[in-house]
């Protein structure tokens, strides 16, 4: 096991070293990054509000006003409401190449347990009417104030760069139909053809560090609603029932077999029951219960062997009950692999190592966890890079490293207790943003 | 195994002849239940408002008024909200007995499947405020119905019989609380001490019948609310977390174990996990899961073996998950055996016999539901004795009795499509209150 | 629950009394058994040696011949080798009825772990050719002991009694072959017809009681091997395998829902599986595993339902794996219920409460053991009664039963630490066998 | 996942090229070679008679007798009985480099259901004295009659190389033992110190490959045999034991969640259990049940958390069953990981290259299963190199690969079906050992 071994995690030693160092984008960033000094408090000030502000999937009005509000003052072109609650924002800077720079803007519904002194306290309401606590566990807060950090710098230094440059702010990434639905609601029609599309995301690596990967970086990921039909009666009567909850916890335990015994060793996949229900009480044994499960693959064959098992499975547990009715399988989203293409990923390396130094810019391991953000580039026919932005304190990670306790003692996105450090996590978020775009747009000497 | 092997079912010949017909009784109550034509209408149109309009425990307020109301016009002294939402009303009738009626009030949280023209559509909110949909899946509205019924005739032909009669509408049966209530509110001061206290249940068995037993009748319940700490975190990093889900389940089939191993076959023992709930979405392991189970048993040591063993499972399963916090238990509700004395059961079964033929008047196995009746004879120190009424259409139990399919396609109570027929169960069970109670009333020569 | 729940436990109070005593067989058995101190020693060498070289199933050649040896002595026609190794004995003693005893001689393949100075360590080889250790783990060495003890004193005492008796030694009751063996090879044609067969078994009760039932006593019993088809790999490619390991423990797991989930609280039935095997190191998944498992119940109906759970469950959890070929299910042995007729037991209750006392001749529970007892009368066209006899020291059994450890602490029939305790276990046995028999042959006055 | 993701499948692409061709090693090569074509049908009916005669480990006494023969016969210094049965042969051919060659020789406790005309029958002893069918389930007799042709026709053609050859038989890989037993049994002092040391498996690819692989290469293996403790008791009293067959069944399960939770998705682990078994019949609950696992792992820190959790679960599994006795683990074998050094494995992947074409040279993903090759290297102070090499059908192979099968279709080592094709692997085998081996022993001009 080498950069495989990692999930998020970094290691260095296994990349290939940048095909070279590249001068004119490290010169240009640093110009426009020569701003940030005046803007981090005002950043870190919008991210803590954010923070104690989230919005569940295409519900992200609050989070998109503020943007739009921001954009619209540094002279963008924006455009709401693209795929429900999503922004745009176009900076037309000169001929040269088109880049696109993509945050996503929603939260989960998880009950907020860092104790942050800005930690959310937030609820809202989800597709089914259900109330639940929200907080942006998977900070996707993070992405859209470096993003708007990113924004201000370059359009506030345009002497800097030529080209243009497009800020996407998209909902609903979570559940996988935010990206999608602003490209059905037009993005190409919208926008310049770009270049290339760009994206990060904060991980549980350490903050100040930034990880990118050629080729296939993060999951597909499937979640399933399956709802298991066996027979109701008075708790004291089993034997007039045919009891869910035994059923559905039969199938939990079966379907742990998946993963352990029906995919290889070195292949990657993961298949999690996120929420099991069924009954509401202690002695009335209940018609029905129900799973939603996700599962994640890294390439088609293995997604395909282990929906075909997790359906195999579900069917013939409700057999063994003797089950009447079949189950159900509802698909609750589908995300794709991201899969970064080489020539642009290895330029954001290049254009990173140059910028941070190799301590700082690493080469990512497989990350279990998924994006719809491939469906930007897809939609727009251009080629992407989307990299991984450390967000956790370098000392504690590194001492848990040590340790051994990484996966113990470091909150990852979606806990309730995930906490990215607010700095040096924005500066390299904005930094990252700034850098990686101007491997394009820096006005380059003819014939380079 | 001759009468404890079918719950409720009768088995008629396996008990003992009554002692003696009582040809006192069966004359009186041929008398009181003359009337019972007149009020039938009125009575089974009652009966379907009240199926349509069931209350949750402790809010039983629109059946309570009603109840009240209705004892008002008849004559008796009516008390109102003891033990909440409780009603009593005492018949003085000259020197006698005192014989007390029980019927409990209250619905549950089950949403009606049933599908007869006078299904209930109702809500209610619950202790935590949750809203359910609410259902008489348990019958108490024929319990209402019936004494309601027996009130009024007994009230109508005071000629026929002497003594006191007490009719109780307990409130709150379902989870164990009501009959307790009640007896904490002062009950013994409020009501003269009964002679004998008496309830019956509908239940699966040919409508038209009647089931006594002497003993332990009834199961005693626990119900406990169990909690499973985990650790949270996103569903494509499971070695990040310690799965509630995957925990909860084990628990769930490990709970299997005990009545299947460590009680013996010929000890009865129920072990039902009602509800099970953790997460809330397919890709977020969540922090906890939550179990509510029951544990039903008919004897102290069985029950106490149940129960350590219910714990030991739960407390061995967390630590096979590495969690890290012990599990909760939380008592939800507890019941003792109803325990039927031997001479006032010995005596309705006579009666029973003499009113209603040996056909009809049945001896009842061990019912594995659970009752806090008993909680009313040991508040008052009277003996007691509780019996069971059918209230499956008997063409349609004998089919299925026949079939071997009783427990398939008879719904029992709690079910969300338990469904008394109305006819003959409210008949029958307005005259099985009626003569039981003269059975202590009926008028006697000296010396009998 | 009365006397259903205790198992073999003994509940004097819930008998009814005898219905009248029997001085005549008592004065008889009196007589005949005044001889018991005589051969006491005799019978307990007789016993330990026994205990020390067991015999499997068909294969008690040294024991049948020394049955047969000592019942020539006292003068019996004696027949060998009927049903393979059966053995019996027939003593004409003047008109009168004719009564059968029985008991069985086989031992089985468990090592021996009691530490008794006449432990065995012997062993012998199934009909597999597999060679196992040996013990006398059901106490069948108790039952020839006192069945010989019994022919003996009869023999001695022809003045005492009148009619035919018949000693019957039958090999093999452990697979329940051993009795079919016995009438298929012409018992009936070999022996008078028996006015009543008799039998009796050691079990876990106070030595010195007897312990009668009418009906229903102990359970039918069906035992399947079932052969589960999985496919091997290397133990490091679980992805090239459908691990039968896995699937048996699925099946086991899942089996345990039968008994807690499809049965009624109330009615008595059993699912172990005694035996699991497959594979043969730590790394190869195997092909296939095994599973042997045995069905215990009181009745056709849950008889019938457990049996089908269990193929239910076998046939979906193969396909659960995706198991290619279909289990086999493989009948061991059927044992139906063992059902004492009601006059014989009745009369042997009296005879037994007449000469023992109250306390010593009890009720017995349900036993959920199984006996092919019951095919001899059915093979012969006679009644039969069948009766417990206590092989636990009192004392120990008391303190046990005190604590509630009785389940805990005294080993059970078929634990390799079953130790009947010499005596009182072999007096009660050789008394009730002289006794039962007698209320038969003791003469009667006429009319009586 | 590229290269990690396919087991031993070859994934030529991923591979670097060769540094550069290699023509001395492929000229001397070549020589060598020429006369691979008479010993040919000499080495497939050596082959054919050693896999009707697989040995157990330590027991190769035929095996050995015949490899000490032969290279006897070919002028080789033969050293027997090193490390019980293993064999060394050692050529010196002037001045030059020292180079090992590794073969195993152990067969494997297996039932051979290949259907080959020339499949195994034999049985063997195991080390507990039982016996088994034995089978070269993981094609050792691959490696030995491939290291023989190679040793033969090296020591035919002296002329084409110079330096000193030395082969090895190795005994008893299969639990881990055999390499050790050398080293122990005083290799180092037995043979000139090797340049390098080098070895090779047949695996599941197409016949006529060769896979290498820098750095780890294969699994660390850790075996264990678990012992739990129940309490037995008659089948029909369960309530009196502590089934050790739900215990094992419960532990089986459980364990799949170590796996499948507690391990990232991109950590290769396996946990098999390869061997349950508990009791002899269907009605005896035994008093034991044993369990044998194998844990596979590719660094320590996921061998150390997969070997706890194991321990957790058993031990935690047993407090859950109330089982009285501590469960006993027993170490069986542990192997490190096969990490192969750098320079030895590029020297030899372009030696490869050269003489086989890029088809054929391939690189090998990580290999799951697990060698104690290590050991020998360890021993001597050496580098090593260890590479696969394919003996499955290319044609069955590339078919099954189309159609996504070869999990299930291409039977893998320790598979009672594994069947290498005869050819090309055995030719393959025979130049690969040659090639590899003059990568080093090739007379080089002076200064390359």
């Amino acid at each position: 096991m080498t950069d495989d071994a990692g999930g998020p995690t970094a290691s260095g030693g296994s990349r290939e070293p940048a095909d070279s160092a590249d001068p004119v984008t490290a010169s240009a960033a640093e110009a426009v990054l020569a701003g940030l000094g005046d803007i981090r408090e005002s950043l870190e000030g919008f991210y803590k509000d954010l923070h104690q502000h989230p919005e569940l999937g295409f519900q992200e009005h609050r989070t998109a006003g503020h943007v739009a509000q921001a954009l619209n003052e540094w002279d963008y072109e924006v455009t709401e409401e693209v795929g429900q609650t999503g922004v745009i924002g176009v900076l037309h800077n000169g001929d040269g190449p088109t880049v696109l720079l993509r945050a996503d803007m929603d939260a989960l519904p998880v009950r907020e347990q860092t104790g942050l002194p800005y930690a959310s306290t937030a609820t809202g309401t989800d597709s089914d009417g259900v109330e639940h606590p929200v907080m942006h566990a998977c900070g996707h807060d993070v992405h859209v104030t470096c993003l708007l950090g990113a924004a201000r710098l370059l359009a506030s230094r345009t002497d800097a760069w030529q080209g243009t440059l497009v800020v996407l702010f998209q909902p609903n990434e979570e559940n996988g139909s935010g990206a999608r639905a602003m490209v059905d609601d037009g993005l190409a029609q919208r926008i310049p053809r770009p270049d290339v599309a760009l994206g990060q995301h904060v991980l549980p690596a350490p903050a100040g560090c930034v990880l990118t990967r050629s080729g296939v970086m993060m999951a597909a990921s499937d979640s399933l609603r399956v709802t298991l039909h066996g027979r109701g009666a008075h708790g004291s009567m089993p034997e007039r029932a045919i009891d869910p909850v035994v059923l559905a916890a039969m199938v939990v335990v079966r379907l742990q077999t998946v993963v352990a015994r029906e995919i290889s060793a070195t292949t990657p996949a993961v298949v999690t029951v996120g929420s099991i229900r069924a009954g509401s009480g202690p002695n009335i044994i209940p018609d029905t219960a129900e799973l939603q499960l996700n599962v994640r693959s890294f390439d088609e064959e293995a997604r395909t062997r282990v929906l075909a098992a997790v359906r195999r499975i579900v069917t013939s547990e409700c057999a063994a009950s003797g089950a009447e009715g079949d189950p159900e399988f509802e698909t609750l989203s589908e995300f794709s692999v991201t899969d970064n293409d080489e020539e642009p990923t290895s330029r954001i390396a290049a254009a990173f190592e140059a910028s941070f130094g190799r301590d700082r810019a690493l080469t990512a391991g497989l990350v279990p966890a998924s994006e719809d953000f491939g469906e930007l580039p897809a939609g727009l026919g251009c080629p992407s890079s989307y990299w991984g932005l450390g967000g956790i304190d370098p000392d504690t990670y590194r001492k848990a490293e040590r340790a051994g306790t990484v996966d113990r003692d470091i909150p990852s996105n979606h806990s309730s207790r995930f906490a990215p450090v607010v700095q040096p996590t924005l500066d390299m978020g904005v930094r990252a943003l700034v850098t990686a775009s101007l491997a394009w747009l820096a006005p380059r000497p003819k014939g380079s």
